[in-house]
């Protein structure tokens, strides 16, 4: 009889990095100190008891047992309409939102909106390894936009610009960056839209970390104030980061009502609605939380601080870009495969980090850490341990 | 300027069918009483007290918002193996079991483990909708299985193989069967599975309403005792609706290792894991409210003869398949299109219900009816809203 065989596309892949990262630390024998996890974004401190107690009660509500809409909770979908149009000084109303569980399956689904399989979508390389996964398990081509190291791995226009010439259906960027927490400006984020406006593009921003951005500066970009914006723009959002619960699995998606129903249409195929309990929690919180989530982004903006400190008294070791949440780090250990150092890393030194390579190719001298799971304290004690 | 396209896979797809039959109740006026939504399966009884306490309680728990496994959290994998190894004499451990947020994602799941774009699938005819619109949308061909109605809508073993000789990597069924109802018999289910093991094809068997089979039936079959059998054959299953908890989108795989495994990276792409709070709680529930889901059967088994009784008591219509959960109807209008007949029912008689053609070819003769939602007062009302 012959064997049945799984699809080749999922069978090539790699296992998924972070349980593979976190496998390392299984060999660490403590001898330097607790474990430091800075692979998995996950922010170091918890949850507000007030989502808590929202998340409860709308968990045990008869209400929340039953399908809800497609699109989203309404009382979600306006709330986040409400402060996305505060956020960016423009007008977006609940047609223009999409929930999703979670901002991979937002990216995923605004994936399948755009391209299918033999077409090409543009990624910046490096990439966050999710995005590269999701169209490769789905047979959609890469083309990769070059960032040069020298210039804090922002994506080159020149390069964006043969991407899309080569016929990708969407650009997709992620801003603050992952892996490497550069912040694009809202100049270069323009170009970007301009580019992919030009060729009859898409760009899908990817702004997971937005929250974590410095206070004191403007609007991430002004793209929703671009007339037309809805038949060029997918903006991709995640309430896992912010309010501290990725385990509800909560994101959303900014478009033009076209796309929406797209999306609605694939949504629908892939799990009829995102989980309904932790959407009502969430748009509860979302207008009460605001000053807290300002404080968090002051805290994890003294991590960063706290980070440079280390890496400037570290030999050998530099910050090759650092933003909202990631730090892209250049390790000494010259030709040594990133993969090889980060699981040295794990396994003598405690220290959990993702390897450079994992988000691209030619990133060997690097290593993305997570610092904002950490507190200062901790984030401190990182100098003994990569030395 | 080019304008940027959506994927022409999904343009074409038409809008989710249940808000568009929802949407034909708006126009009914009342006047044959309150409307009787047998549209979608949502069982016409609350969750358990004791659901909703756990439930509760889980979401409110700070160890609830970080990132849980991807495949599942292991209380649930252990619960649900123990279950599953119950109902079918079989021995199924943790390992053989991937959480899913619903079962809609762990068909999208499967599927996307077998085939990939450009190959195709077999499907019966007819088939529950959103298994034909995951293929469509994601390029994957399908090629139908024929029922007869004769034969109470069991699939034709001729036909089936006929698609699998085609190349079908796979065959999908569903027992009880949406939208017929039809219970497929044990043995079966042996030959589609031997059948598909003779062409090296995977057999995806979709048990969504399996705890609504009648109490005195044996296990619904031992495809679980033959050696061999993880590389072959996919279970999934839904607690949506055996727990009364579809808005908490909780769904489940039983499968090989080695499909467990590939189903772990498609995961981790479209979602990261399934929310963690409700796998918790149901885990907690499982083998608690045994008897209280023993109730909801027989309760639903006597809604099935309530809608028996109906139907031999109305002129015209008549019962074609009835199951677990449906019953496909033969509605008396000739050559009027089913869903013609449907949006009439809904307008003018205030009953909701699926037409026949949204599950596959020349079904227009047919209507789906989620009798399992109304209790058997409301389901006697039927008589005169038919008539």
């Amino acid at each position: 009889m012959p064997l049945a065989h799984p699809n080749p596309l999922i069978a090539r892949l790699s296992p998924p990095p972070i349980p593979s990262v976190l496998a390392w630390a299984g060999d660490y024998d403590g001898a330097k100190g607790p474990l430091i996890d800075l692979s998995q974004a996950v922010p170091g401190y918890p949850a507000h008891p007030e989502m808590l107690r929202f998340l409860g009660e709308a968990a045990a509500s008869p209400a929340m047992t039953s399908y809800g809409a497609i699109e989203g909770e309404e009382v979600l979908r306006k709330a986040y309409a409400t402060h996305v149009s505060a956020v960016y000084g423009a007008s977006v109303s609940a047609a223009n939102i999409h929930i999703t569980s979670g901002c991979n399956q937002a990216f995923m689904c605004s994936t399948i909106a755009l391209a299918k399989a033999g077409e090409t979508m543009a990624l910046t390389n490096p990439f966050y390894f999710n995005h590269e996964t999701t169209l490769s398990m789905l047979g959609i081509g890469r083309v990769l936009v070059d960032c040069d190291a020298a210039k804090g791995f922002l994506p080159s226009l020149v390069s964006a610009e043969e991407a899309l010439l080569s016929g990708a259906r969407g650009l997709a960027v992620v801003s603050p960056n992952n892996p490497t927490g550069a912040v694009y400006p809202p100049a270069l984020l323009r170009e970007l839209f301009q580019l992919c406006q030009k060729y009859g593009a898409w760009l899908i921003l990817d702004e997971t970390y937005r929250d974590f951005l410095p206070t004191d500066a403007g609007a991430p970009h002004d793209l929703l104030s671009i007339e037309g914006w809805e038949e060029t723009l997918i903006l991709l959002y995640s309430f896992s980061k912010s309010f501290c619960i990725p385990g509800h699995r909560l994101g959303a998606i900014t478009a033009g009502p076209r796309i929406v129903g797209e999306i609605t249409k694939i949504m629908d195929n892939m799990q009829i609605c995102a989980p309904r309990a932790a959407q009502v929690a969430v748009a509860a919180a979302l207008p009460i939380l605001a000053e807290w989530r300002v404080a968090n982004r002051l805290e994890i903006s003294r991590r960063a601080d706290a980070l440079k400190a280390v890496m400037a008294a570290t030999d050998g070791w530099s910050i090759a870009a650092v933003g909202a949440y990631f730090a892209f780090i250049r390790h000494p250990y010259g030709n040594t495969p990133s993969a090889e150092v980060a699981e040295r890393l794990a396994k003598d030194a405690g220290v959990i980090c993702i390897p450079g390579s994992y988000f691209g190719e030619g990133q060997e001298n690097y290593l993305r850490l997570a610092f904002a799971n950490a507190d200062v304290g901790v984030i401190s004690q990182l100098r003994g341990r990569l030395r």
